[in-house]
């Protein structure tokens, strides 16, 4: 309960991380929205890769606490270390 | 072939495009991340949202050249219009 109403005190951030397929990897759906794009007669598009863009909010004591906790939020779930890279694009503070 | 020809010519562009949900529509992947971060000890985080981050590459004469058929691409076939928003986030020349 001492927790929870510590919290109460610290202002939200605004984060965006970006999870990409490391380069080395197939993407498969990259692939499909290629051909398409080709039938569709963009036939100069090539790469097509296809990531996630996550943006989530969180509360945090200041803007290295909210990195160093998208950072660990993105190890243990948001991004499979395996087969994926992952980049935390911009953090910010929400104005009440 | 003539435009196999003339296409040859035309210097290469990187676009990233990101694909989002629209604000009133529920994102299912984005309350289970949310209810999984929860579970995993982050209880502050709140509003997360999963959209696409796309990358490809396309031939074009210039920058708006290339912003154009990014934007016709978005339209006709990477977005979903009734569900989606979509933002060219970069378009950049790509050094040979």
């Amino acid at each position: 309960m001492i927790s929870t109403t510590s919290t109460r005190c610290m202002p939200y951030y605004r984060a965006t991380i970006l999870v990409t397929l490391r380069p080395a990897i197939l993407d498969v759906p990259g692939k499909t929205v290629e051909h398409a794009l080709h039938s569709l007669g963009f036939e100069t598009v090539r790469n097509v890769r296809i990531g996630k863009h996550i943006t989530l909010e969180l509360q945090a004591t200041d803007v290295e606490h909210a990195q160093q906790q998208c950072h660990t939020m993105s190890q243990e779930l948001l991004a499979n270390p395996v087969i994926e890279d992952y980049a935390i694009a911009t953090i910010e503070p929400i104005t009440p």
